[in-house]
């Protein structure tokens, strides 16, 4: 029952955020002829899967790809202290926003960076990197992500180890 | 001189945000093996020219089109009270996320919404409209905007009248 309700949320947050069987090319339709407004707090937020952070983490989805000559979605993304994403690549790669806090990220080449509100950071495809809070104080991000036309945005990896989170520090 | 230095400065905004002769397909290429961050401060900000917005409008660039299969550009968009965009379209459509106060959006139809911080607003491709504050109060939001593959964004349009902004209150 409790990986039945993961596979629900997951595909539930995977289809609204990350892409997945759900956003297939198909589904990435432009069929409204007029505006859309999504209200603040229409839609639930969502405790990121333990599949793919570590650490507390709040999903808040804002929207999904629309035209299928630019397709992106994008979710307010906040890491509590301590918390970050797993390693994952992005085929299309993917643009954060810091929008409170600072946070750190990192590649696969070792390299960590800090980042602040105001920051953006950019993503090429296919690098491996991870995403979150500092280890003392929490961060917001908006996370755009591009999807390809089968829907695919993300591929999920290993953990990042406590190691790798404080870059042998 | 003064037309010589709008037309430098329009192509240089619409180079970053709105597409652009710059941002044709051949230069949305995808060619850094790395992360970048584009730092808080980095990048002026620009007045919003007189030729897209009526009233004072400040653009803080954030990141232009990436990756050819999902290319889109980012800028915060601060409208003073009563500014406003021209009407205008899109031609793969426009996502706007509203981060501070109250704003107003109008389409052809004659509708008007109100939209707040925290809320989400999608365009589609090809509706006539136009975003922009209060007539008593400011309002920022991120404009998310994709390009076709030559680079094109936005179709600019006549100004937004006092009458069509009040909507005959």
């Amino acid at each position: 029952m409790r990986q039945f309700l993961f596979t629900i949320t997951a595909l539930v947050v995977g289809s609204i955020i990350f892409g997945g069987e759900a956003m297939a090319a198909q589904d990435v339709k432009d069929t409204k002829q007029s505006q859309e407004i999504i209200r603040a707090g229409s839609q639930p937020s969502m405790k990121g899967p333990a599949e793919w952070f570590t650490g507390n983490v709040t999903i808040r989805p804002l929207f999904g790809p629309k035209h299928p000559d630019a397709p992106f979605g994008a979710a307010y993304v906040t890491f509590e202290a301590g918390a970050r994403s797993h390693w994952h690549t992005h085929p299309t790669g993917q643009h954060l926003i810091v929008t409170e806090g600072v946070g750190l990220t990192g590649t696969a080449d070792g390299k960590i960076e800090e980042f602040k509100a105001g920051d953006a950071l950019w993503c090429p495809k296919d690098i491996k990197h991870w995403h979150g809070a500092l280890p003392t104080s929490s961060m917001t991000h908006i996370a755009l992500t591009g999807a390809l036309p089968d829907g695919k945005n993300v591929d999920w990896m290993e953990p990042v180890t406590d190691e790798q989170y404080k870059g042998g520090k």
